[in-house]
């Protein structure tokens, strides 16, 4: 018999998913491997940066108050009496009359409050001695970084959950973290179920179709940052797909199923979940694609059934696994990034449910526009290779028109979103 | 004695570094491992999808016509003869008065043109026989998935050069790539000059600066598709650096040093091309920061001087390294998205040379603001922590006002643009 389900708004079915959060331990890992991972810790400069006075250009280092007269027609004259490589330190005194060659980035001796670049002077040798001449004044502190200039000791850098891009890892060198304290990713387990799946190395079947939302979703689940781990594909026998569910939780942190979840007669996820005595947060979502996503708790571990339907699955994945996953790397933004764009076509289809259409946004110079991709049905695979957005529409019963600002949610950027689930209302500009 | 070098425009830069290609062989590697890599070749679609007429939901397979007069008051009934799980195939005949139960994803039995869903039939037993009543009729077609509808036979499906995102897994799944052809990552190897460079692991010492440029750059190769590997850090000695760089190229496709460019006594890599009969293609750029930036090839490799100071040296890797990664890797949008920005403070500093300021682009729904991050001094390296773009403004006397609509490059946008190098000019909207 048909089981009456009622289906959840999209925001309260992702309320109640967030409020279930995987715990992850921390990790150290070499700065060489930290790319893409997320901060565990906040990052806080133990020193200034620069760390002394420094010299910004090549040239020579002087005493300013030297200069005042200085002019094309009056030169001055300094006499050179030694040289600073960057990295090493002048530890001589240097008194009126006198300059010191400095290279780039090399400390600034302490007598001295500005620098003149190489270009600016004309040298010349005199019994063994080297001058240089100056055409015209300079300031006190004329051509110099400043410690702490750019950073001062105790400075916040960066936060916990932060993304590590190569600006950060640059940050994490300069501070001396040849070891990084990095978020674990969470274990996510993928398991395939329906007796009409081929793998992949198989030739078609009648009847039959190639397993393609395995791959998909392992790639998803490195994407959003954690380490997938497929299970295969399971047949349609029930013991065996509840013995692999069983076998599977042991592994992993969140464990992610596709297929099985609908009405049918071979679709066991739901008498899994019962027997196992998972708590179900929602079976069914007021949404297309993806209504009849699963999702349960289970201690503090999440299983989620999502749909079989390619788009469908997409889908369910990116409003309900990825911010589960992101949140445990500690990220402040995990949902998928939020924005607006012109809805460059009609979109006459009437829904009474929230519609998500997979999309091509197109950057008009400075201003989005967005058109569905390929064939809006939940089985099409090939709508979401072109995709790099989905257009979020409120459900209603009307289309939606051309030239509307609609919402859209980003596929392909790291940043996220804090909340993006308020004020999903379509307008004219 | 001071070198004189002619800084070539930024556009004219790229240009002549794009001249230069590097070719890059394909691999096969496993679907589960090709995920950010780039198609080596165009994937065509061998078999239509769905490869059969197939079931979108649970339901029952009926021949259309049955139904034209079914009506809440007059439901006609037909008897169950069969079941089709997916992945099954029903091989009997159906006829007139009867239908098949089917499930979501199975094949449409030869002679079955309908599918009702499960939720609209009233099912009920007689006499050891399964029959449905429908209460109101179906056209031919209802309710099918149809052979082709989603993608035909030969199609073109994703073109030589695509970046693998899941959309693209899941297709490569679909049309049976267990292993996939994408392009080897070109290995790019990394140099650091100067003896103020402490290792990461050195706790400070005076005058010296911890090596964060190595880092950084190994993360943006990475980033940009490309294979990192570190050489270390070289000291100042001329006959350790030319070997040190002579046996890295022996390794590499293409190298990178960063510090060492200026025209300081101790800034070797001048000399270090000479040596090498490298062809230099230009060692000074009308850009700030980066302007000491050098590019050489040497045969099919190409040789980089990327600058000391930490922007300066990001800068100059986005601008000339990026496009060459990308390019071996088919992209044909190699080099960093560009897009256009509300500019959300005064920008006063006036500027002979193009400059490309980092900074903090901002969603304000649908339109982008962009404010410069932090200090803007080439040595800066805290601001590039925080900055996901690059505004541009162009070279001139003045400085650029609040609310003029400029240009900037994205930053962290997988999606790269084609040839951003036309038409920088701001303007007020």
């Amino acid at each position: 018999m048909v089981e009456k389900r009622t289906p959840l708004p999209v925001a309260d079915a992702v309320h109640k998913v967030m409020k279930h959060q995987t715990s992850i331990d921390t990790e150290w890992i070499p700065i060489e491997e930290a790319s893409e991972r997320f901060l565990a810790e906040d990052i806080v400069a133990d020193h200034d940066v620069p760390p002394f006075n420094k010299s910004p250009y090549d040239g020579f280092a002087i005493i300013a108050d030297n200069t005042t007269n200085a002019s094309r027609e009056h030169p001055i004259t300094l006499e050179v009496i030694g040289e600073i490589g960057a990295g090493s330190v002048f530890e001589n005194n240097v008194g009126n009359g006198q300059a010191v060659r400095i290279m780039t980035g090399a400390k600034i001796p302490e007598d001295c409050d500005a620098v003149v670049m190489l270009e600016l002077v004309q040298e010349h040798t005199d019994n063994g001695k080297n001058f240089i001449e100056i055409k015209r004044p300079f300031k006190q502190h004329d051509n110099i970084s400043f410690q702490g200039e750019d950073t001062e000791k105790g400075t916040s850098l960066v936060s916990k959950g932060t993304y590590i891009h190569p600006g950060v890892t640059a940050l994490l060198a300069t501070f001396g973290y040849a070891q990084v304290p990095v978020a674990k990713k969470p274990v996510v387990g993928v398991i395939a179920t329906g007796s009409e799946l081929l793998d992949i190395k198989e030739p078609l079947q009648p009847g039959k179709i190639r397993n393609s939302n395995a791959y998909m979703i392992l790639a998803q689940v490195q994407k959003a940052g954690g380490e997938a781990k497929y299970f295969g594909t399971l047949s349609d026998d029930f013991d065996t797909c509840l013995q692999a569910v069983k076998d599977a939780l042991s592994e992993v942190d969140i464990l992610l199923t596709t297929g099985g979840v609908s009405v049918g007669d071979y679709d066991y996820i739901p008498a899994i979940l019962k027997n196992l005595k998972a708590d179900v947060l929602f079976n069914k979502v007021a949404m297309r694609p993806g209504s009849v996503t699963t999702v349960a708790s289970l201690e503090d571990q999440m299983i989620y059934g999502l749909s079989g339907n390619p788009s469908a699955c997409y889908v369910g994945f990116e409003l309900f696994v990825r911010p589960i996953i992101q949140n445990a790397l500690h990220s402040s933004t995990p949902h998928l990034r939020k924005s607006k764009a012109r809805l460059g076509v009609d979109f006459p289809k009437p829904n009474p449910f929230m519609r998500f259409v997979r999309a091509k946004l197109v950057d008009e110079g400075g201003s989005a526009a967005v058109f569905p991709a390929g064939l809006d049905k939940s089985g099409s695979v090939t709508s979401l290779s072109d995709a790099n957005a989905l257009i979020v529409l409120p459900g209603g019963t009307r289309g939606y028109q051309q030239d509307m600002i609609v919402d859209v949610l980003l596929l392909n950027e790291g940043e996220g979103s804090e909340w993006p689930w308020e004020n999903i209302v379509p307008y004219y500009k």
